[in-house]
């Protein structure tokens, strides 16, 4: 049994990797911290957690956050996680982290989109980008996962084909994205507030949201060359599930026709077990993966252009999901356990 | 041409009353407060007001308002609003305030279901209950209006025909009531947030509710007696709109049959313009009055048993519309103005 | 493995027990069926259970379900289960019923409710009411579960150690009901459009709702002698979960205090896995058991009155969830396998 | 007085046309007519309207309809209005058509894309599209209007400048659309159940949706050349607005910067009285033209593209407000009357 610890156990990613690992045969939860007023059971904190699990949820202690764990999972607001990350490793834990602070190669986008000074640059060349579609292999003996974006997975695994083999005008890519409130975290912003959200609709961070960085820069590895896109994040009065529509033309390279991307897509992703692609001309929608770990993706051409859409859920591929899923690879669980 | 000062114009009363008021051909309004951090046009904080309103939207200031005003509304915090109403008196002003501050006729009632001192007594006795249906004479020479609440004003309606001719058994109210979340006002606390609130539905401040009290009391006056109900309120995942179900048992007098208790609704509101009596064996729901300063009211009975189902919009006859129709009474205007 | 045959897979509860299905580790899906123009992958009407399941969903044909099936769950419309009962039974399936055909053992009151013959009066004396808490034994043998509703199944649950144990006025009780919209069913039916359902709320078949009589029914039994309460249930503008406000008054036998209360119902479930009774003054709400088996319950006093809230997934503990509990009692399995 | 009749009045546009109407102070509505199965009250069908309105609403019988109306709405399906507005327009009547029976002035274009035979060409030339901001001298003369789909309405008015100036690559524009539920009418649709739509996200009728061609056209119109667009619409999880990310590229001629392109858009819509355009670097949400007959715009360049979002509600601006404002036109009242 792997003892593992989840710091920042209260916000939504937290939640979810509590109710994940609560199905997982291999693991035991043995610390719950987070930034609460007082020490108090979890299930009090999430009731739907009652007769379920025991544990109390204290105030972060690093000290017994090493002596419980085997693996640590932060699930902790952008720049706190750096803070407690070195202390972790050097005590040898294995450690899964959510938030964006080792994602980003880039330390002058990172301090640009983040606002704030990077603490750890030592660490940040360990740092596995945990997308296992992509880094497998390297995340198999990683110490460090640096878990990706909500936006970044969604838009990624939605463009690594055509991206890696250079079908495509890297230039002309367009991200129309679309999230579930979850996606902000348990904030108190009056622009989350339920009278704020339902019933509307907006488009926020136009052009200049942090998780851009982030799929450019993988984007970017793929392509072998620079890519910037134009990304536009929209936010769904609802809790949780994540769509793209991405615009693209094609280069000069491809003659493919609508059958041959599908089925590319199909090649590509063939040996995934959370990735699924959807018949010729069908797109996905946020219900077909809201509650799984699936991110589903549909292509289609029209003339010289591609239109892809992408679906995934937040909480899940996008956070806590993939989290357990790189927590599997790293530890030879089965990769799905606890996910199907 | 009336001026009119808005104080507390940024909460979701406030919002309102500019919307309203916008609309009313004989009212001008001159002054917008709020505690914001810094003045601003009103159409920056709600730029659904673009285009139709110049005004800046101000931190209070005494003085300011009273120069600007002929008679102001108070869409401010409970214990707030009595802090700043004898001021107003003094000036010569009309004031509507649409918090509790001056609702309960007993202080030691108030004091224990708001936690605070009350801090104006001497105008306590003045304030006229702002319900037209009950108190339409008073609230034409009033000075000082204290807006029901809206939980109130719902069961109040509801029950007064039944109460005031005794029919029924006062020992035996059941109000089970539910709320759109817009009744909490724009707060930022954790539990209204759209992520927690949507897909969701639950009860709150059960039988403790700060709304009870005043309900009792408008009851006890009516009925000549102690009235002390069962009330429930409950959080519905919508923004707008109040529903309460009521449960109630007929006393010995009352031998009448389910046409006679609809039809003696339909004389006790028949010169209401806001009152509607559905016909016999059909019940209101919210969308029937969302939207409109309405009040509509379905009553059946069964057996010993009378079942009424009453709903308004708890933003509209529950709060702002509710304070324009007590303004347009006060001011000799048509009743309905702007209002429908 | 057992075998398992759905009927009527592609209504809301056939889609739940597909997924609680898929995760138990002793059961095979053999057989989907249901009323649809033609034969297609059940992958393709459910896209989220692409990848997981292979399986044609048919239109029903009675020879192949009994070929295929060792045990076969009924998610049909009422009326139409009955017609298909029979042939199971004689060719020895073990047959857990969702519709209401099999509930009411008094088969004048069925016609009255549900405004139809009744079709198999043979196998009612057969069939058991599935709901474990109250008939574990029975279900143990059963051939035949007739699967609880899902307002029954929250209101008996939350009112059987009061009525068992005599400390209520059986004449007394009040029920508040709230569901969400899938306990409705896939239907097309103007009322349970998007556009007609958000941001409104209402009641709906006040007081002739056809589990009225089940709960009546079942409380009968409980209390030995008849028990006729007054049930209101209201359409809540969310997918899933319900909640019941209970008022009920006591009777001159109990003196007991709250705690004695809480207590009571603490002993009377303690051996249940899917109840859990809130601590003290605490109450359920839905967000505590959506995507559940749980039936939480709260409950207090208010002087000579009880009041009890109670929440349940409808689609879960109030239909498909129950139905795998039944199974896995029926069939000697872990009796939380798959539903935890 | 204008006696006004509507046909249709049963759908969502219907509905909302009786609420604008029975505010306009120089307008009568004396036919309520639709496809139901026996006359009755409208304010039966719609109980908000109690108390408001006292008409019957008919089965459409053309000789009433001719009888008591000047001017007539048709709020009626594709294909339906044709059939009576020659009989409408012979009798010497107004006639304002929703629908899109008379939008596109290429009848293959409409056979292809509503799949019915057009069998009213005879009229389609006569028929001026109703978009007051850009045809506004011919709405006043008009005897029919086609009064332009919810999506075109959004798209026309947020490229109408860029596109009438020359100022973009006219090939490259690409419009991500989002609308609100009742967009889709008040259909028997499984697709548009509660159930099936809260929670839930999607793309439909990717880049084939019958406004695509209503879009191309009008733009075709103002470039003076044909203009393809990209149009993929998505369903938002709430009833009504709709809101349209716009990407295009600049074209040579442009060298302008932000600043400019937005004082271009506010310069071309200075007189307008319903076109409203954000501050440079701000976008509008639903939620700022919702209940309201404004478009909202906002527009910024980033290099070479410029992203433009609008806003409008689609029953309003998209549709009812749009009709009535052209009803204001073409009677000489004051253009916004019963619109603010």
């Amino acid at each position: 049994m792997l003892n593992v610890g989840i710091v920042g156990a209260t916000g939504y990613a937290g939640e979810e990797l509590i109710g994940i690992l609560l199905k997982h045969p291999q693991v035991r939860i043995t610390d719950l911290s987070a930034k609460i007023d007082q020490a108090k059971p979890i299930a009090e904190i999430f009731p739907k957690y009652n007769n379920r699990i025991d544990l109390i949820c204290n105030k972060p202690e690093l000290g017994k956050i090493i002596a419980r764990s085997d693996l640590v999972f932060l699930a902790l607001p952008h720049t706190v996680a750096m803070g407690i990350v070195p202390s972790l490793l050097k005590a040898g834990k294995r450690v899964i982290d959510l938030s964006a602070d080792y994602r980003l190669k880039d330390i002058k986008i990172y301090e640009k989109f983040y606002q704030s000074k990077h603490k750890d640059k030592a660490n940040l060349g360990k740092a596995v980008y945990g997308l296992p579609e992509l880094y497998r292999q390297k995340i198999k003996s990683a110490q460090l996962i640096a878990n990706p974006g909500c936006y970044p997975t969604c838009a990624v695994l939605a463009l690594a084909p055509l991206v890696a083999f250079d079908l495509v005008d890297t230039g002309s890519i367009i991200i129309d994205a679309k999230s579930g409130v979850t996606g902000a975290g348990r904030k108190l912003n009056e622009e989350l507030l339920f009278s704020e959200v339902n019933e509307d609709f907006k488009a926020y961070k136009v052009n200049v949201h942090q998780h851009m960085p982030e799929i450019n820069q993988e984007l970017s590895k793929l392509a072998g060359k620079k890519v910037n896109l134009i990304f536009i994040p929209h936010l769904l009065p609802l809790k949780r599930g994540m769509l793209e529509t991405i615009y693209i033309k094609r280069n000069q390279k491809t003659k493919s026709k609508t059958e041959k991307i599908s089925s590319l897509y199909k090649k590509f992703y063939q040996q995934e077990p959370f990735v699924r692609i959807k018949e010729n001309g069908l797109f996905p929608q946020v219900k077909d993966v809201a509650g799984t770990n699936f991110c589903d993706i549909g292509v289609k051409e029209f003339d010289e252009n591609i239109i892809i859409i992408t679906a995934i859920d937040n909480l899940l591929k996008g956070a806590s999901g993939q989290a357990v899923q790189n927590m599997n690879i790293m530890c030879k669980f089965g990769e799905t356990t606890a996910l199907l």
